[in-house]
């Protein structure tokens, strides 16, 4: 099973071009599960395609800071072939072209959690990691003859101002594979707007990005200071632990949320299966794939 | 009551040279404190006394990474004097003198909660926070004649290696003031030699550093990966959420810690002013002083 989503916010449009970015993602990573590949490899490529895409505020897409530098932040959690859990991340990255990728590299690597700048660039550049193309330094809608204003455009006329807006296109994946590995990956270019070095929750591991074996694998999006000081996916874990249904659970981590002056969505996969995608804010592109299912798309609630 | 603490690990020698350093930093938050300051801005203080001693492993004593770069993480969480709470931080630096002041005033701008590398030393040098004195870009340990080599020190032969002396001379403060209000800070030079850009749990709101109002200020120090994928702090909170007494609530959270692979210390205050301070590592460095008791020192168990 794979979920993915690419953002959620005010300042979404539903667009065919959201609508295929989501499907080839979801391809990318059922290529690999159908393939009897892993969660992590199959999360890992729905994000990457998602980052290469253009149309996401991650990787090629990401949108710039008040400074009019990209800086990037991603984590991946997971478990290798062998049974090995790993995890990592890097933010405020300005080198690796799939920021998704230079976290599969902190968590392989297996000594840090998170490499934040200069020494994440460093980490990527070693790994041998494909450089951002400096050409893509400034965000464009992508092209073609269907191209509308990306989720992470910056905000018009038509878009809530403020925090509401923050974050809109942040690209996340869920998996779970044939063996009952769970998976999750999460990228973002930050919010639209952003000062130069802010990290959201995306790179935090156990906030924006989760997967706890056995449990839920969780990749949300949305006002990322929020969702830290929530402490979301930390919290829908521990519900679950608690004895607490995942839909549930999810419900009480938007509320401590929305208490901490935030929104946003999240897809949660529980290792049974159970698919919960939500969301407070006004909109978020999402799209999941199961054994015999396979549906994507944009929807917009209220 | 204020209380701090100078690192936990096995890398730990007790020496006189910490001890002065806890209770200086104990005076220095203490005169806020008693003079109806607030508990933000004793924990603050106590934090960067100990920062400016160059014992400990944050600010002036901090440890080199393995690419010989000096970075400092550092957070904060309270409650201004008009009510408004308040939480941030910043990574992977290299410019401010005091990592806290450089936290304080991400909290005090209420954009980020975290700012990162270039980033966030930028934000520091706008802020017209002092640059950290070149000169001391390599640990030392402090001068006098009764120095000896600082918790922070690079492992030597008396050291237990590996993960167990990790983050060894990370500071931290709790308080809480006249008024109620709890505040927390952290500081730290990330674990001796870390890969350049590493960050551990000290400037995450919710692992390392957290302040609930009405509830419990943390302060932790430790295997910061693991402290990060426990969730350390979230979970105290949310345990004491679901009426778990706060020990008890402690015990459960390091629990966790080592069920990723860690351990550490940490020092918690309720809004009551219960003090728990709890660690699994060999040593910690702590002291803690209420109305109308003072102690400061260092104890080592088993």
């Amino acid at each position: 099973m794979l979920a993915v989503h690419g953002g959620a916010g005010a300042g979404h449009a539903a667009s065919e071009v959201v609508a295929r970015g989501l499907t080839a993602a979801l391809d990318a990573g059922w290529a690999l599960l159908a393939g009897g590949g892993g969660a992590l490899d199959a999360a890992v490529a729905a994000v990457a395609s998602m980052e290469d895409s253009g149309v996401f505020n991650a990787g090629r897409g990401a949108v710039p800071t008040t400074a009019g530098t990209i800086e990037t932040d991603a984590a991946v959690m997971g478990v290798l072939p062998g049974g090995r859990e790993v995890s990592g991340g890097g933010c405020a990255m300005t080198w690796p072209a799939n920021p998704v990728l230079a976290a599969r590299a902190v968590a392989l690597a297996g000594d840090a959690l998170l490499l934040a700048g200069e020494g994440a660039d460093r980490f990527a550049e070693d790994s041998g990691l494909a450089r951002r193309d400096p050409g893509s330094l400034v965000h464009r809608p992508a092209p073609g003859p269907t191209a509308v204003p990306g989720p992470a455009a910056v905000p018009g006329p038509s878009s809530v101002p403020g925090p509401s807006s923050s974050s809109a296109g942040t690209v996340g994946a869920v998996a779970l594979d044939a063996t009952g590995n769970l998976a999750a990956a999460t990228s973002t270019g930050g919010r639209s707007g952003q000062a130069p070095g802010r990290v959201g929750d995306s790179p935090i591991i156990g906030s924006g990005t989760w997967a706890d074996q056995g449990r839920v694998a969780i990749s949300a999006t949305g006002e990322g200071e929020a969702f830290v000081r929530a402490g979301f996916a930390h919290r829908v874990d521990f519900a679950l632990d608690a004895g607490t249904p995942l839909p549930e659970a999810v419900r009480a981590a938007f509320g401590a949320v929305a208490r901490w002056g935030g929104s946003g969505g999240a897809i949660l996969l529980g290792a049974d299966g159970e698919l919960v995608v939500a969301f407070d804010a006004p909109a978020m592109a999402r799209g999941w794939r199961a054994v015999a299912e396979h549906e994507a798309g944009l929807e917009r609630l209220r």
